[in-house]
């Protein structure tokens, strides 16, 4: 089984970085492949990065070749995940709704970090288009230096999103955390261990669940809402 | 004042027909200026063709000259709304939501008709995101021809209208229709003269509420979802 | 276009500063009068002051001499909008309501700034009746002296409000504050120098609207909810 | 115990149909009173007949002799309801949301039969503003001609509602009615022998609620909403 | 008129204070009778718990001899509620929902306490079962000790329920508490001293409400959700 | 990796068409453990029912020798699944909330079809407790007869499920179709053949779940509303 773990966005580093987490996870005969949105803006940080994501991630990944057996969609956002849908045969991931749907199985209501604090609302318009506010407590942020510049030393921030983790348990009741960016990812390792709820790393999530539907012969419903567009 | 009503596709018929609307509301000293999408797809009929527009719908807004004193979005969807009003320090007004707003002062339960069955689930998001579930008795659909071929003789599209009006009102208790879709807008006057309730044609919406929103110096809050975006 | 200014309360005061708030932002040919609810209550503060505000509008209102091409109903409440909806064949705007629509086009989500502790349930329930949860992020009071008292000096109270807007975007996520009473309008100025946020004052938000309906031929639906009453 | 079964409009025989229900379901001790709203419409059958009522109503309850020791508001509608609970001391309970709050112990999802097709959004808003949305499969309404004609024949009129709620059930999944207006009162026990459903009739759900608040001490609280009205 | 007051657990002495709760507001001519599931765990506070207590519960109810006219479930939880309401053909009222439903009536929103953190996540799936997402501010839980051990000396215990009902009255706007537990009941007397709010102790709501639907004739609706099962 | 497939019910027949659709989609490495619910009932077809399968589900389970690396619940219901995640320390998927969380991926708006006319409300509630509603189009039963009895011959039966996707497409949008009923799950295959939407078979979506949370070193929250009871 091939899957294309697609990064949203142009930055390389994040791409090999969602790579490594994907195969850390996939199964023994799954092949992944990594596939960065060259096109696209370097890291999709307002509504705006994700128009300039989208048109050339779908652009894209209609295109690949040869075609993926399913596609990991590897950037915490939205950044056309419905056109995406339409315009591939293949069933396609996002890892943010992987990760929520994951989460409903898991605890009683998820709290989700993010990277900025512009990116709540955002953050909080995805899971309303998802239909999942009676699960989710709430988005929080956390602040991240421009991806241009090294990312923070893992201890002090582990200890940051610890304590996010924490008040989000005491103030919403959350009792999952979900990291809503793609640049938090590689701190859930560590963050495991600082704190008692399940933490959920969004590509780990969304890899294996592709390679579900693989196996079952399942993908997005071409009925409706995600058609083979006519304009391609 | 000056009103840029932007089309967010490539045909410009359809911004020529936007632009008679606009200037058939337009307060007199208001002067409404055209602008086509010309990067964009010929009609925003997928998510897929939402996000073609929506990038080139930014990029050339933003390079607008002279600056517009607010612009209209003329196209009933998404492509990228929220990008807009993060990009341009100008007020930005969607038709399709000044059309929704507008009907919570009006009706009861609004029905928004479309142009196609595949983009009920395209609207019913936008109703999603836009929070308005309450006050929309649903999403229906009519059928156009492709948007290379001929429009529809108006007398039997406009009874075709009128039946979906009338069953709306008998089905979901429906008391205000929207044309959802610019190709719906020139049928606005005639199916006034053939239904009872409120036709909301959006494009003449959108324009006094731009006007209103210069006039009365407010535009989209630039503290949180639309802030400037960081990389432009 | 002649526009009514109907205060449902009957503190003279209140309807002329009303009136000013119109007059500076109706357009050059609208004439704007103001009418006040003289057998209704000195300020509308609670659910009695509510009902005793209705039944005195809308029999004054239906008597109307030369009849208003719209009405602009200059309170924050209910006080039986829906029954002047019925009542008269003009277009109605009741400012909460056109605040509330105008607030969806601009912000993520809005907060409201209401006179006292005990209107904000009053207030929750205008904002569940319009269907606007999923946008209000809040409702939050201010204390403001008895209506017979003096206004209390602006300095100290636009910082009293600029605190709770502030607060309300910290611990709310609001990103626009409606001011939610007509006696909290004429603070709206000097609250917009304090905060970055939008700051909706209703009566601006109301007149524009309202000729905006008259422009476009539109008013309330008189189809259902509000068809003329058999008895009136 | 006694208790004043008021009823928000002015015709009498509407009063005495009530009291007669009241009293059929009465505890021993209780004395029933009725009171009709003499500066009231002849019927509540629109948001303006709402309001005439709601205003009389309060001033004539806020001045009974003897007090009483509970009033059941006898209309199903709102006419002030939280007016009056805030202007009285002692327990009020509305019919609507007695039967609406009885409901819920008793079935998955009521359905309300109204009095005419306009008073459909009106009690839609009634259910939407006591939180009930999730529990009301729907309203419907049958046709009854003008108060000030006969009331249809029995036999007909029972048919015609037991084919609503039959469809009721099949189309909305409603396996309880709920009788929406006092003029439907009476065929309650007719309606229960043509149909399986439990038929809950109002006044008869609002006089033993009320008796349970007088021997258990509670009322409507004090604290926020409603507070007693400074004004008054 | 009989009714049987079911206490879900095992625990002999709370079937006690639960039957004295209910004499004390019974009336006159009403009989009640304890039963205690002993089959059941000794307390409710887990889903494991819930799970156990349900089927000895429906199995001991509903073999009851001589059969009551009514059943309240003494135990403020779900622990099978619609089970006994399938099963048995006399009418069942589970305190929780009598409160929450009487709740609705007398505040704009309760707050309810439950007696531990983790019956928080517990107490809302009921809230969300029945509906009353809109009305219930939150829940909140005090530390209680562990059912075999001596309950809490009084004063202290009432101070602490206390600063919970202040606390929900400013952080949630609950108007109204709800004591959300058998273990609590007791201690309900003494909390109406200390607070304005009103307080709703569940067995004092739950038993004249059954009183209520044996003197209407009502029931469950045997029509769909509470049909009597085909395996008993 | 040994996965206990649990059947809820005592039926084995049912037990061991779970297994093999567990089997036959489970990885390589995977061994799959049948477990029937012996002191359960025949078939869980009401809450009774769901409260009799639960209490010795628990029961059962948590005597498993040896434990499992997960328990997959082979039933489409509740039947205390909160109570299994609380009480066992391996992860637990329940085949409806792994069918519904694995449907926000693939479609707009699901359509549950389940086993009998009474199942709907408990169908619709298990919805509710999820969170779906947003997604879910609604339920539809298809009549099955008594479980003691042969099942349907499948061409018929094939048709009549297909007729229930194709209505629930046209009248409720549904563009995914969940087979709500182990009993059902047999027929999925060639129901595919039959419809164009995606037909999701539970256990098939559980399994591979079940496989994805061991893989991953996760399951339920033990911090908070799973925590392991204090009474087991």
């Amino acid at each position: 089984m091939r899957i294309v773990v697609a990064n949203p966005n142009s930055t390389e580093a994040i791409t090999e970085t969602c790579v490594g987490l994907a195969r850390a996870v996939a199964a023994p005969g799954t092949g992944v492949v990594g596939w960065t949105n060259r096109e696209g803006p370097p890291v999709v940080d307002s509504f705006h990065a994700d128009y300039l994501a989208g048109r050339a991630l779908v652009a894209g990944l209609s295109r690949l070749e040869p075609a993926a057996d399913a596609v990991v969609l590897a950037g915490f956002g939205n950044y056309g995940t419905a056109a995406v849908k339409e315009v591939l045969e293949a069933p396609v991931v996002a890892m943010a709704e992987a990760a929520m749907a994951l989460a409903t199985l898991l605890c009683h209501r998820f709290v989700i970090v993010t990277t900025s604090a512009r990116m709540v609302p955002y953050t909080e318009d995805l899971v309303r288009l998802g239909g999942f506010e009676a699960r989710c407590a709430g988005v929080r942020a956390v602040s991240l230096p421009p991806v241009t510049e090294a990312a923070p030393p893992p201890e002090a921030f582990v200890l940051a999103l610890a304590d996010h983790v924490a008040r989000a348990g005491t103030e919403l009741g959350a009792d999952l955390v979900i990291l809503g960016g793609a640049r938090l990812s590689p701190y859930a390792a560590d963050l495991r261990r600082a704190v008692r709820v399940p933490v959920l790393e969004p590509v780990a999530c969304a890899v294996p669940t592709a390679e579900m539907l693989v196996r079952l012969g399942l993908r997005q419903s071409k009925v409706g809402k995600f058609a083979p567009p006519l304009v391609s």
